[in-house]
């Protein structure tokens, strides 16, 4: 193809991860270049062979060590002037991981990989910071119109989990009875037989998401909405 | 920088426009290249010194001499084998017109610039017509939860012409006294002293979109939300 272009193609990931009331956003340390030692999203250049897809779950494995169940694209930030090395456009995804996975190994391009708790982040490079308030205001608005909240719990969980992702998520207070009913009654919540000790309270019954039963739901006009006032 | 990659950047675009209960979309002939004659959809390639944002709005210029008053990411396309000649990496965006800007003009890449019926689309080249579906699929969504109906509709028009807007993007009927009480409980719809006469019926009051009025409600958690069962 005869298309003069010095145009670079990069992948950046916002992975959110959830445990016990705190959201955590996963940050690499940079092993070279210009960011040396500074914290970034993971992500890096595609591969001439590889989709975007692919490459964003290539670096997440290489970076840290994680493989994501809920992955999506955010957006394509293309500014000319947001890497100095050259022009880079970056394609960002957004991601969820349940908590199991707080386990992290950095590599490759990476130094170190940590989960920072999302409001003591600390300086990050290039546009990485925008990238991240987008992702931010994805999730909260995701909350109320897709069952995303379970990606971020195990897979069975006491109800007040729930309740406290979206507290957390949102930032406020949420009506406890209604919002519980609300969710009951999409059925797309299963109790199981096993219970859970929390706290001093009571004994608590597991609640799992079935997301066949979601799909299914789905393909008769089904629309998952919360609305938390 | 020392990377190697031979990725090329695009940029396409997936234009409404509205008149009179059809609804349409932008197609350009192709004039150079293995899909010459080929109906695509406008776009190119990314400037290395132009964003992503100026690059959609030039090639509609160039293309179709169109300015666009809605313009907003959609989806960045990556596959592999999505072009041919090579791998292309294309930011699709959509895009919506007020019925006044229907003069196309072609020119650089494009032999004829041209506005279809969305039922009467001719086949697309590369993989456009993924690119289409997933803009409509935006389109019909985005009427329920932002006032974007607007940007297809002339500055001042009569009401009937919103409810057909939306009975036509969403292909079905939709309770008349509900809608209208519920568009008109926003306050961001103006009546205006100006009347039209309107087929053989009485003349019709025009109203015209408070953009401003929108911008202020939204500050203050306002949510614009039409459902239509």
């Amino acid at each position: 193809m005869q298309v003069q272009q010095n145009i670079k193609l990069a992948v950046d990931a916002v992975v959110f991860g959830y445990q016990t009331n705190h959201l955590y956003i996963l940050l690499v340390k940079q092993r070279y270049g210009i960011n040396k030692n500074k914290w970034v999203l993971p992500g890096g250049f595609v591969l001439d062979k590889e989709s975007l897809d692919d490459a964003v779950a290539r670096e997440l494995q290489e970076e840290a060590g994680l493989s994501v169940n809920y992955l999506e694209q955010l957006y394509t930030f293309g500014d000319v002037h947001r890497d100095k090395r050259g022009r880079v456009v970056s394609v960002a995804y957004f991601g969820l991981v349940d908590p199991n996975k707080f386990n992290l190994q950095a590599d490759t391009d990476a130094s170190e990989a940590q989960w920072f708790l999302l409001g003591e982040l600390p300086t990050v490079g290039y546009d990485h910071q925008d990238i991240i308030s987008l992702a931010e205001k994805r999730l909260s608005a995701k909350l109320h119109y897709q069952p995303i909240g379970f990606d971020l719990l195990p897979k069975e969980f006491p109800f007040s989990d729930l309740e406290h992702l979206y507290k957390t998520i949102l930032g406020k207070e949420i009506d406890r009875r209604n919002f519980r009913k609300k969710m009951l009654s999409f059925g797309i919540l299963e109790e199981t037989n096993k219970i859970k000790k929390v706290g001093s309270g009571r004994p608590a019954k597991l609640f799992s998401f079935n997301n066949q039963k979601y799909q299914e739901l789905l393909k008769g006009g089904f629309l998952f909405e919360i609305k938390l006032v």
